[in-house]
């Protein structure tokens, strides 16, 4: 029960957001109604505007408002290595992380056969255009780096891609699955520790 | 680091919403991304559509699209007993509990020395002169039930409201706090206990 028809309504558009329950969005309704038109008029500009000039990259595509996205015309980085991650959201996260100077590639997404997602839902042939339209160039890829979830998806397109690439003289690789630095081992799962077990590393 | 200027600023404005830091902020401007262009409008708009029609009943404050809110036209409602509560959204919640058939009005916010709001700023002139108006007619108010929280600032308003009101035939009640229906009295405060034991009904 609501005070008044468009009340409801954005009450009814906040609560399909993912984490927004029917309280949740109720409270936030009530607080763009208190909040400045200012403020509501910059919020509702900004979802209007992130749907109009955000595209995706013709070459990895990741978001971006140029045709071809920031980590992709970055001087500073290698051509010869990829990373392959399954969002766009991935990509300043390992950034981040400072370890990674090579090139990226989001596939959007991951194969499942179970919700019927196979290879062409995906930007997988893409990336093989790409490594294959430099082979034998200054800008050929050696490596491809896959930073995908440990999951069976994961594993599956992992394994798909490392196939494919077989006829090419390309290393591929996965990161390293393992315990979270200042994880504490009394609180990992078994999974993520046998991994870590499997995966140990010489010192 | 993000990946648009305006992935950045959705994100910066998300991120003034009440619960939501910036990493929710982030998840949230990222589903907008991905989400279907009639999901973006629809938001967009009802964002401004609540600005823009929603306003404050004439007779009792509270959010109506109309001049008159639903509830100060419905005829099904006695004239005689009036409601205050601190905020609109107060009115729904009160109204579910059907115990209560009579006129609202809202405050607005409570006196609060601290943060510097005196009776002036609230809606309680308009409340005694909503009173005044009806003196000797059949709407008169013979009853006013005070729904406003048990702190400090609830307290000092019902107090403000009760002295002026007393050259007025006219009770003023207060709802009674107390332990919650199906509370476990184990984990109830102590100052709600004290008060449960004050207002304690005989049987």
């Amino acid at each position: 029960m609501s005070l008044s028809p468009s009340l409801e309504k954005l009450t009814s558009e906040l609560g399909r957001l993912p984490g927004v329950g029917p309280k949740t969005a109720l409270r936030l309704a009530y607080f763009i109604l208190r909040s400045p038109k200012e403020y509501v008029s910059a919020l509702s500009e900004a979802l209007i505007d992130v749907k109009e000039k955000v595209k995706l990259c013709e070459r990895c595509f990741s978001y971006t408002e140029q045709d071809i996205c920031r980590y992709c015309l970055d001087l500073n980085r290698v051509d010869n290595i990829i990373c392959v991650v399954e969002n766009p959201s991935d990509i300043p996260q390992i950034d981040s992380s400072g370890a990674f100077r090579g090139r990226y590639h989001v596939l959007h997404g991951v194969i499942s056969p179970m919700e019927g997602i196979g290879p062409k839902d995906l930007k997988i042939d893409a990336l093989f255009k790409r490594i294959q339209n430099n082979v034998d160039t200054t800008e050929a890829v050696n490596e491809v780096v896959l930073a995908l979830d440990a999951d069976l998806e994961g594993d599956t397109t992992a394994l798909y891609i490392a196939k494919t690439l077989k006829k090419y003289d390309i290393k591929v690789s996965r990161i390293a699955h393992g315990v979270p630095i200042g994880g504490d081992i009394d609180y990992i799962d078994h999974r993520t520790l046998g991994r870590a077990l499997e995966n140990r590393v010489t010192i």
